[in-house]
């Protein structure tokens, strides 16, 4: 069901509305009006059980004996008559209601039963809900404020979703303040019904909203965040400011909404496959939000700098290489039409100083002539207010040039009392102008990831043909024994059976039986214990390398059959694994765990002393894509180990991506492994492969697992 | 000599004062007169050839005409006839001259030559000279306006100087516009005479001036600069924003100033080292210099924070986590006291929620009891514009309490259009508030480094009893034969005079005389090619290891110099070195290179892969203390392989950080020195040392060691 009627309705009913001035049920009738929604064709009804009027409308006891069609509801009222409202509004075929009445999940158990029950009463009569525990809901096209907010906000390319209705008042009030304009504003609240996937379906298509911005704390579904945001991000720039990111911030996050954060190195994963720019802050946010809202996109990331000062033209310099985009490198014409033009003293190579004398002509003539410069992806015009500088006309300057330009213009003025006169300029013209060059150099490097993002193809998962039937029954028995843990030797089925690349082994049940496979696929050999009740084989002495001969497996055989009994009495002991020994190469750690929202989060890098010590790794969830996986295999610090350094061989990444897409598609057909761990996998050099030697699996309980 | 006479001068010659108000000399005496400067005992002289009036003040044709005495002149006359004023200046009796003048150094060869000798004037008359080519110099205690920025800047605690003179007229156009409030201002300019290291010096002791910032594109005297940055921030915190750190960046300081900009890893580890307070952008400058000029000291690292929003209560636990800094933990009393005074929907621990409903009292009083537990050492209040909030009256609970409060307060007042009446009374009380959470954590961060760095006694450098004239001979030997090299034979004796843990070894001539050493140190042991004229010995086949008898040795000396001698023809070969086998450990290389800026840059790193992959390295400025150098091993991001990973023990970090010492010893010794490497030192575990394997060293050519 579309949820238009949420920011376009013919007639909004608010229950619980109020002629005490300090109640929200008055501010939102007062909203609905002063924002301009009343007109011939669209109406307010407030409902309230005294009859009279409200800011001069007739109240109405029900939203029942309202005479008209209502599209959306405003529900205000205590929580423990929101529900019979919802059945009110059920019965007069409103689709469309906005919660605003805290005392829901957020405030306990009962709360979390009364929101149930509400949302059952949602899908019994197909109506849509925005909170409970929210501000409302703002769409300044329409004009619709149905919301508490104290004012409306100006009009913009901007649409803004916030779990926080708290924060939604701070977003507000910098927009009141001029730092924002916006086309929507939705405060999601308890996101009992409409979340985030919503209203990005929602916003993807609105011509109005050129840009989505989106405060969230938590993503419960975080599987159809990305696959709707991923494709929503295609067609327009998705920004998040996330929270809860570092350890004591997810406990806040818990405390606060009772959702469950995702883990950091999920929720990066997932916006980096689902293409949403991350904003470290709000402040970054809102000159992101400038930025792609106001300029034409960014096409390649060469940058050039014009400058009336040399200080601030290095602090950008600066900051656009540190964040990777690049100085502009002029053609020679370029450079001599410049120097032709600027005084002696002037610099005509980027960063370009037209120098502390620059009136707003000079300014003129460099920018003009850099525009010509096929080798420019995008400009920052610096000005710092120098004696005789000209501070308005200059911004004017930029402001009219950018109307035209093909490429991103951005100021960036530096002061405040006399510079402030551009910088209303630049606003009134809603051309982006960051009073520090950092800030304008974070904008352009969230462009250049943004047009990356989108250069790339929507993901295409291939799948592996794989013997899925062999998985279910080794699972189907661990789980009839009562085991969650899978080892080695039952591990090694499963990899057999999604083509993972093993080496040759056996399992042996005596000393004997041991020399002779052993004698079989020839030496060395390794032998492994094996145990159902062993998890950490090397702990307990259960492992022995390079046997070079059938009595030295014997002997092998024995002392760790011995050793496992002595460490773990009771353990089961099935006998030893005989494994072909295989050569040195580099190890490799390929996992996995279920965050609790993103599920199956696989993880790659290096193993022993990198993954141990320098944790360094990378993510993804599955499923993902081919080019993914290859992302994955390059986002780690020691990628440069992969392709051979001290005059070693580059190693066998095609095999190694194989195996995280084999991993990825195991993950994504099981969604009862809770855990997986292949450590060591051993890869060789370019063509040779490697060996998975060693997964370990852990299955959700049975229980978890169905739910 | 003192520079006071810049700051607070009995009287001021303006050297081209002109009654065209476009020019720069009717500026400057305009600002003296504008800033307040006149009064019956400070006169101010306009110096112009022709007779008349400036400004209503009598010009005279020379300082030397001036009838009363002369404490500072601004010079602002064309560059040619500086030299002249200078002179002029001199038989005055004139000891301060700013030099607003451009076309020195920064202007190319000649401008070079009429800097030298303009400065060649100021010591023969002993005139301290600040500048040329900047914007002058401001007092608002005195107060002085001797520059020609557009107004004066506000009052207040900071002092400020700008090697940029156009970023000065952003600064001052910041304060001006209620950002900054200054107590001195000085554009430093070409920096001929007076630098950032004198200023500091002058402003340590001043009572007016809290905070000491800085802008500073490059500091050609490093040395003097550390060691007097390092005395004056135990006094007062120095804040710098140090420009042209990427490759790019650092290209654009060379073309601005003519001045060599240091490497980023120098200016990190002077930094460090000299306590100064690094800021990655202006932004970061300012918010960290109100909270340095106007909070009381941070004592430790356990923040709280009220808030009545969840959603930037979390941002802002992110935000601190992320910095290392912690949430306090509150007493239990603490959190009853709170429980009983908020309402059930609150949160009474930290971060304590007020909730959406809190008007100021309740702001009040949560602040107020945090206040009294023992476990907070900072409080950052965040505000966002809700229905009922207080706006301008929490602002005022806050401020009122930060006038009285040991620990420091700050607010994040979130917001634009009804927010702004609340941030103007932090404003104008002289309390920080930050717009955004992450903005304040940063301060509390700034806060918290400079407490550590000021507990950090000053450091004392240990001097170890070496042989200075060993290295003294092996250094003329090598020079005299033409050679700047120095490899693993002579590096030997270098290594010995310092103390160096080596292993045992000697240089062999032949085949029998290197089996007849090996014999006597003892097997295994190790050949290596011994040749001045091959310094990679590997590259040419000149190592064998694990040698384990006489006739080994033997097959292994014939084998290497034969391979030597077919590589490099031309080479002078002296033998091989036979050394004794050294068990495995952990390998670390210790290396220095000169630093343009600051001398001696000592690198610290685990070697190999570490060392060549993940540049995993720390850096200090020698001479260093022992502190100092503990400190450089535990900034690797490997450094718990020091510690002991993977069942392996801790390594004798002792006698590391002695060695890396004796290191700091010999390159301050012998500033000869352009480069030197160990690579490797082999570590073992806590008492069993280490060996310094291999030492390479590069002299600087003779002419610039003298120079």
């Amino acid at each position: 069901m579309s949820i238009e009627a949420f920011f376009n309705p013919r007639a909004v009913a608010v229950i619980g509305a109020s002629t005490n001035p300090i109640k929200l049920g008055y501010s939102i009738v007062e909203n609905l009006i002063k924002g301009g929604y009343l007109s011939d064709t669209r109406k307010v009804y407030p409902i309230n059980p005294k009859p009279g009027t409200i800011l001069d409308l007739p109240t109405h006891p029900s939203v029942q004996d309202v005479p008209g069609p209502i599209d959306l509801a405003v529900i205000v009222i205590p929580d423990k008559f929101v529900a019979d409202a919802m059945i009110s509004c059920g019965e007069k075929g409103i689709n469309a209601v906005v919660i605003i009445s805290a005392g829901f999940r957020e405030s306990g158990r009962e709360g979390l039963e009364r929101e149930l029950e509400v949302i059952d009463i949602a899908k019994q009569y197909g109506i849509r809900v925005v909170g409970p525990n929210c501000l409302g809901v703002i769409d300044t096209t329409t004009p619709l404020n149905a919301s508490f907010s104290a004012g409306s906000p100006p009009k913009g390319p901007m649409a803004f979703m916030s779990q926080s209705g708290a924060l939604g008042t701070a977003i507000l009030d910098w927009a009141m303040g001029g730092e924002l304009g916006l086309s929507k504003f939705v405060s999601l609240g308890n996101k009992a019904d409409i979340d985030e996937a919503d209203l990005l379906r929602a916003w993807a298509d609105d011509p109005v909203s050129k840009v989505i911005l989106a405060y969230i704390e938590a993503l419960p579904d975080g599987q159809e965040f990305i696959k709707v945001a991923r494709e929503v991000s295609k067609k327009k720039p998705v920004i998040a400011v996330k929270s809860g990111i570092t350890q004591s911030g997810a406990r806040a996050v818990v405390s606060h909404t009772g959702s469950l954060a995702g883990s950091e190195q999920a929720y990066k994963a997932a916006f980096r496959q689902a293409g949403v720019i991350r904003a470290d802050s709000l402040q970054d946010m809102f000159d992101y939000a400038r930025g792609f809202s106001y300029l034409p996109p960014l096409k390649g990331d060469r940058i050039a700098i014009v400058t009336n000062a040399g200080g601030p033209g290095i602090l950008a310099t600066d900051a656009l290489e540190r964040s990777g985009l690049k100085l502009a490198r002029f053609e020679n014409e370029c450079i001599k039409d410049l120097e032709k033009f600027l005084p002696d003293a002037a610099s005509a190579a980027n960063p370009v100083d037209v120098i502390g004398d620059a009136r707003s002509d000079r300014y003129s003539f460099a920018i003009k002539r850099i525009l010509k410069d096929p080798n420019v992806d995008g400009i920052l015009v610096i000005l710092t207010p120098q004696a005789v500088t000209d501070i308005k006309e200059t911004a004017q300057v930029v402001v009219d040039l950018a109307k035209t330009s093909k490429i991103p213009l951005m100021g960036c003025w530096m002061g405040k009392a006399r510079v402030n006169e551009g910088s209303e300029v630049f606003k009134a013209n809603n051309v982006p102008n960051c009073p520090f060059p950092e800030r304008a150099a974070k904008v352009f490097k969230a462009m250049s990831t943004y047009r990356q993002y989108r250069a790339e193809p929507i993901p295409e998962y291939e799948t592996f043909d794989v013997d899925k039937a062999v998985v279910r029954s080794v699972f189907d028995r661990i789980l009839s024994e009562n085991r969650l843990t899978i080892g080695d030797y039952e591990s090694r089925e499963i990899m057999k059976a999604y083509k993972l690349p093993i080496p040759e082994a056996e399992l042996a049940a005596s000393a004997d039986e041991a020399a002779e496979i052993a004698t079989k696929i020839g030496f060395p050999v390794v032998l492994k214990i094996s145990s159902p009740d062993i998890l950490h084989k090397t702990d307990v002495g259960g492992v022995k390398v390079d046997l070079k001969s059938a009595s030295e497996v014997q002997d092998a055989f024995d002392m760790i059959t011995y050793r496992a009994k002595r460490y773990v009495p009771d353990a089961k002991i099935w006998g030893c694994i005989v494994q072909k020994m295989v050569p040195e190469g580099l190890e490799i750690l390929i996992g996995m765990n279920q965050d609790p929202q993103f599920g199956p989060l696989v993880t790659f890098g290096l193993g022993g002393i990198f993954v141990e010590v320098l944790k360094d790794v990378s993510f993804r969830i599955a499923p993902f894509s081919r080019r993914e996986a290859e992302q994955m295999i390059y986002e780690i610090r020691t990628r440069s180990l992969l392709e051979g350094v001290r005059g070693k061989p580059p190693a066998d990444k095609k095999v190694l991506i194989d195996t995280i897409m084999r991993v990825g598609q195991l993950v994504t057909d099981f969604p009862e492994i809770a855990e997986l761990d292949i450590n060591p996998f051993i890869l060789y050099e370019e063509n040779k492969g490697g060996f998975a030697i060693d997964m370990r699996l852990v299955l959700k309980p049975e229980k978890e697992a169905a739910a």
